[in-house]
């Protein structure tokens, strides 16, 4: 039989065990710290209906969709029919669609189980998402989001837009992945201020919003050629406005309320993102989180359709290249297009993927250690009752332990748990075994010691409890 | 805007909060009763490529695929265009597909990654698969499969068969799901007792298996009469004796040695299976596996294509209607596909899904209790911030705890915890604050009592202690 070469689509990220120990790491500590903040977990499907995940005709059918078919009954390769030649004769759209996030399958939840579900409904999952994107270094076509949201009936209190910056401070401190800025700003401070200097048609809002994201990329006087343009026709004082708000950042809560304070009366719609941001920003405090990790920044914006009110990024404060690696907002209305309910909400999402991708490239995160803490070698078949009874032991204790069963030479035995990132290899020979120890190799300390057979189990979860907490 | 139905395709398994808790923890103990033996995890694309998904002509093609087209760019709801209008072009299968289980994924992964990977090489990989199944009760298109494999290179040693009944033993000990029954039988015994009943020819073997396979429907007349028919042509003995040998069940690791004895001698495929299978069930013992919790059962034969030598499946002893919870074998070359090398393997597969699904359906489980294990209320919006610094002392012990930011009546309050299965729920009037003091309400034992403001985290750290305890 011809070989069919193995290999995987472009765009997915697939890990060696070491490295997957790494990523499941990560997701353990995300998963815990939303727990941690009473968050709910929910898993839905990845297919869904086309018709349910494309309601909306803003941002959504701009993304690249993955349409789902199934063979009906597939006799042999080659033979592709039924659904997809019905669905040919009757529309262009396939019935099925794999989620390209997880905010449009929440909408759908929330909506199709409302009535059984409390309100404020606190839901996190942590699943993968698909995107039909080109082949590009650094571009995921699969990658995992992990999503909290609050969702409020009829209403939703603002003090909830101060929670999320202290799960992000939570989750972020306990990844260990360097300082960090939770950075927010706020929607109707934004549209308020332009309105004020005379841009006072969302949409117009909007593509200031967009030439100011230049800024970085073109710099000042591009962006302010621009808007002195034909296309938007502002006065060089209102251009250097846009500027100056834009170039907000604040370096202390007090800084913070002085900076908003300083930038002058405006009309109704500012002053409450002004009041908004102010009870957010004074009540993250309250909720724990040190002054040094967040701050205002007036330049975040995020997709304009969607969010409302508060909006954060979060960025690593040695990485700026990496951007933001955990970002949501505040938003009116969840699920308008599959129900009457009024569902204001709030919520981020951290495209695990990415952020991990982009860490390890950045070096700063490493292959893990093996999650299997002991091997037990095989000296003698003869005696593997004896070293099943070890492992069984080590194994009630919590201890995960692997039996080397095929035998062969012991150094070869040593080379294998070496290269699996094994750290403990307990030797039983003849020895050992008349005198009721046991032979411990440390391969990480490059120590080995013996100790008393019943000693064992206790002095293994000291040593693993010590690494655990030396990380 | 006309409102869409929100609503989910048949065939998945979407829970609410509390279920999905219930399901999460079944998750929890899968994988680390998985990684106590020294697993290691692995999480493969959903998407595959489908020349490599489908390489195999034999029972992969009949299972129902779905296959995946991306949109390019999808400029317009209604424009599903490119990709596919190419793809229909050349040939008539989709480039892609979603893989059907994880063991082809696990095949392209090892040989994709075989000079990265140890040998033996012991994976765990517990994640979704889809089949476009039509729908049907019980029936699932999206489910997950918790899967572990030991993966030799050139060889495998047989002790490895019994160390997956061990696995097995420890999961469903834990999952405590009730009295469970890992039933064992091997290929070679039962293809060689075949042969000395003069069915040499291996798919002869196979139709007389799946006769076989309908003694429990059909009844033990029906195949007789089948099996002496024109399209066998057994003799009326032969008949009896394969009747008589897929009824064959062990009460005891002795009575297992006993029955295969009473087989008598047979052909040297026979005799070898024999000796494996009398290898295995007394190594499964060595591995701490109670008798009373693992038999031979020579009717088990599970998808003969695949599988050569020991072969399992898990029953509920008291629910049989359920069928096998957990089932796999030894294969003799996991990746001929893609790969020259010789990768002999043994690993079984648990469907958590249908499981999970069905247990609730026979009311062997419950709705969780949530992972939520307090919520603060709020009496007084001006003493948030001594909410909250109770809040984040609580989490700083692990505690997961919710604190209500919105605010009313006192009463509500503890409607939503009593409705999202919350049990201790925190009041901090006027009073408990001028005496350094918290009301704690236990909402499961409907008991109330008053801790000093100090003990609050060593209390409610004994009661979740000794609530987890009781399960």
């Amino acid at each position: 039989m011809a070989l069919t070469q193995a290999r995987t689509m472009p765009g997915v990220l697939e890990l060696l065990p070491l490295d997957q120990i790494a990523f499941q790491r990560m997701l353990d500590v995300i998963r815990r710290n939303y727990e941690r903040f009473g968050f709910l977990p929910v898993e839905t499907p990845v297919i869904e209906y086309s018709d349910v995940l494309l309601t909306k005709t803003g941002g959504e059918t701009e993304r690249q969709v993955y349409f789902v078919q199934s063979t009906g009954t597939l006799n042999a390769l080659g033979k592709w029919v039924e659904e997809h030649e019905r669905s040919e004769a009757t529309d262009k759209v396939p019935e099925l669609a794999l989620r390209f996030d997880l905010t449009v399958p929440l909408a759908r939840y929330v909506a199709e189980h409302e009535h059984d579900l409390s309100f404020p409904f606190r839901r996190y999952q942590m699943q993968r998402v698909y995107r039909g994107e080109r082949a590009q270094r650094g571009r995921f076509r699969e990658f995992y989001q992990c999503d909290i949201d609050v969702i409020g009936k009829d209403s939703l209190s603002i003090r909830y837009d101060a929670e999320v910056p202290a799960v992000i401070y939570s989750v972020f401190r306990e990844l260990n992945i360097g300082a960090f800025t939770i950075q927010l700003n706020n929607r109707k401070l934004m549209r308020g201020y332009f309105e004020s200097l005379g841009v006072t048609d969302p949409e117009q809002q909007t593509l200031v919003l967009r030439e100011v994201d230049k800024l970085d990329k073109r710099g000042a006087d591009y962006v302010r050629e621009t808007l002195t343009g034909a296309a938007f026709g502002m006065s060089a004082e209102a251009a250097q406005k846009v500027l100056d708000f834009v170039q907000v950042r604040s370096t202390s809560l007090q800084d913070a309320f002085a900076k908003l304070d300083a930038l002058g009366p405006g009309p109704e719609v500012m002053e409450q993102g002004r009041s908004e941001l102010k009870e957010v920003l004074g009540l993250i405090r309250d909720f724990g989180v040190p002054e040094t990790h967040y701050a205002l920044n007036l330049s975040i914006a995020r997709g304009l359709d969607y969010y409302t009110g508060t909006v954060y990024e979060t960025t690593l404060n040695d990485h700026p290249q990496i951007g933001s690696i955990c970002s949501g907002g505040r938003y009116e209305n969840l699920a308008g297009q599959y129900t009457k309910s009024h569902l204001p909400g709030v919520g981020i999402s951290i495209g695990l993927t990415r952020l991990y991708w982009q860490l390890r490239d950045a070096g700063l995160i490493s292959t893990a250690h093996s999650t299997v803490d002991v091997l037990v070698t095989q000296m003698d078949a003869a005696q593997l009752p004896a070293y099943l009874a070890v492992a069984s032991e080590l194994r009630a204790a919590g201890i995960a332990t692997e039996v080397v069963l095929e035998g062969g030479k012991l150094g070869k035995q040593f080379k294998y748990a070496d290269r699996a990132g094994i750290r403990f290899v307990l030797v039983l020979g003849e020895d050992e075994l008349a005198k009721g120890v046991v032979t411990v190799k440390d391969l990480r300390r490059e120590d080995q010691f013996e100790v008393a057979r019943t000693e064992l189990v206790k002095t293994l979860r000291v040593e693993l409890e010590q690494a655990a907490v030396m990380g």
